[in-house]
């Protein structure tokens, strides 16, 4: 099986921690880059209060016009949009748009889960299931986040077997695939090798992803490991967007880019146009104002090679 | 087999390729401090003429001091020290000093070894065997590199059958260790474990180190795949030093915090201490007067994890 789906994270997870705040029409010259490199899973927004998260202002202007642009034709039909919804006040305003995917994000690690999400793991999965019953009613996909589930910079390591418990949970409920998240770019290889067989179990890989960061520069070598077990998607984000929110400076999401060269460079087919993906790290590295930490978009590629 | 040589070339490999010009008493600092984080390979300088390499000018005085200081327990007695060597000349410089180690330069391309050191491959052959007779007259061990080893920048891929071919031939000469450089930073893990196993049978995975570039962020992921199939020896440069010389602004040299960070949380054993060499890639940074590349320098460890 030689098809990875890459699901771009971007324009939500990217962006969101971003401090220059991004104009709509931006992200949605972003988004339309984006499709017409092949990129088939975009993350778009969140149905966040503004106050709480300023970037994330606009979000359901920005999905109204994705899903008309779509029906008309301006974006690839194939391709899925979707936002992240944290609670019931986002999934009423979510349900007044024609949108076909939401995503939820919940935390493996108890602290994190308070400082993020302001309740405990067992009072997210509350909220959850009560955004998941309605979801399904209106036949929106909901696609789950687990973050921190391979450590917490609060609390330390994180069992395994909690991560293999929560990601059967989430998807229990009817979350078609859950995104294993790495948020603070603490794994290597070993931990992703303890832990993949035990995802798989737990709910099969065809309902796994996994989202890497880059901040300690194991991020693609983490990718290598899942691939070889057998995942088949992961989250990247255009440039390495985002950056770290733990440590200022450092890189966090896997870049798109870079996610995309590996993965051809090994013969396996993703859709996407890497020298598309490059173009749109230089353009949207000028709307943020620095440089991003991904590494294809630096360096380019060598027509040929590898 | 839980033990990995790191092998540190930022001293010479990597401060080659920074702009600015960095003092001998600086480079003497720096060489202690990495002895200090428990690196036991050191390649510290080149003989070359200060003419064609200005970086490297006081090369010489730096060997006479290490092994000076070495010899008194002022640097530890178990690390070992060498320099690049590209010709007869350069051979008898260096064996006016006590010199245990020198290192030679190849190439697997054609194109490049005309452009870096002006000759054919065959005429570079011919150099080297000169120069590691006279090396081992004095019982001076001989490493050996080879550089664009997956593939050039001018004339593309490299065939795997020639890099074999040159391997065999390095270690025939009497060069006990070859160093197999991505160059350019653009192999993926299928290459790598196309090209191990042929480096196994020409001449031992115990006689071959891999010099892997994190220029389009694989090199820990080319790293795993090393090791999976027995490779124990890597090259490193702290902080990433050198950059990339062939895309600016990008990264070139795996940085050494981030190949032990990673060796570490797999279970392997380097000798090397994380958190100095952090230390070291913040005091260097300061000296070469910009942000160094690599990610675990960066971001920082998080004690306990993973």
């Amino acid at each position: 099986m030689s098809k990875v789906k890459v699901v771009e994270v971007g324009v939500r997870d990217g962006l969101q921690n971003e401090s220059e705040i991004i104009p709509t029409q931006t992200k949605y010259t972003l988004i339309k880059k984006l499709s017409e490199a092949g990129l088939k899973y975009i993350e778009v927004g969140a149905y966040v209060s503004p106050k709480w998260v300023p970037q994330m202002a606009g979000s359901d202007q920005l999905v109204r016009r994705v899903y008309k642009d779509q029906s008309t034709g301006k974006l690839p039909k194939a391709a899925v949009y979707s936002a992240l919804v944290p609670n019931v006040y986002g999934m009423k305003q979510a349900m007044e748009t024609p949108i076909k995917e939401i995503a939820i994000f919940g935390s493996a690690s108890e602290s994190f889960s308070q400082r993020n999400i302001n309740c405990s793991i067992s009072e997210s999965f509350e909220r959850f299931q009560v955004v998941v019953e309605m979801a399904k009613k209106q036949k929106i996909k909901v696609r789950g986040y687990l973050s921190m589930a391979f450590g917490c910079p609060y609390e330390g390591r994180v069992p395994q077997a909690r991560v293999a418990k929560l990601v059967e949970k989430l998807y229990k409920l009817g979350v078609y695939e859950v995104s294993i998240g790495d948020t603070i770019g603490i794994a290597t290889p070993k931990q992703v090798r303890q832990l993949v067989p035990k995802l798989d179990k737990a709910v099969g890989l065809k309902n796994v992803a996994m989202h890497f960061h880059d901040t300690r520069g194991t991020a693609l070598a983490n990718v290598l490991a899942s691939l070889d077990l057998g995942v088949r998607t992961f989250d990247s984000s255009v440039g390495g967007l985002g950056g770290c929110p733990y440590a200022k400076g450092a890189s966090g999401n896997l870049g798109t880019e870079d996610l995309v060269y590996m993965l051809h460079g090994m013969g396996y087919k993703t859709g996407v146009d890497v020298e598309k993906l490059v173009a749109i790290r230089n353009w949207i590295q000028k709307q943020v104002g620095h440089t991003l930490p991904s590494h294809v978009g630096r360096s380019g590629i060598i027509k040929g090679l590898p």
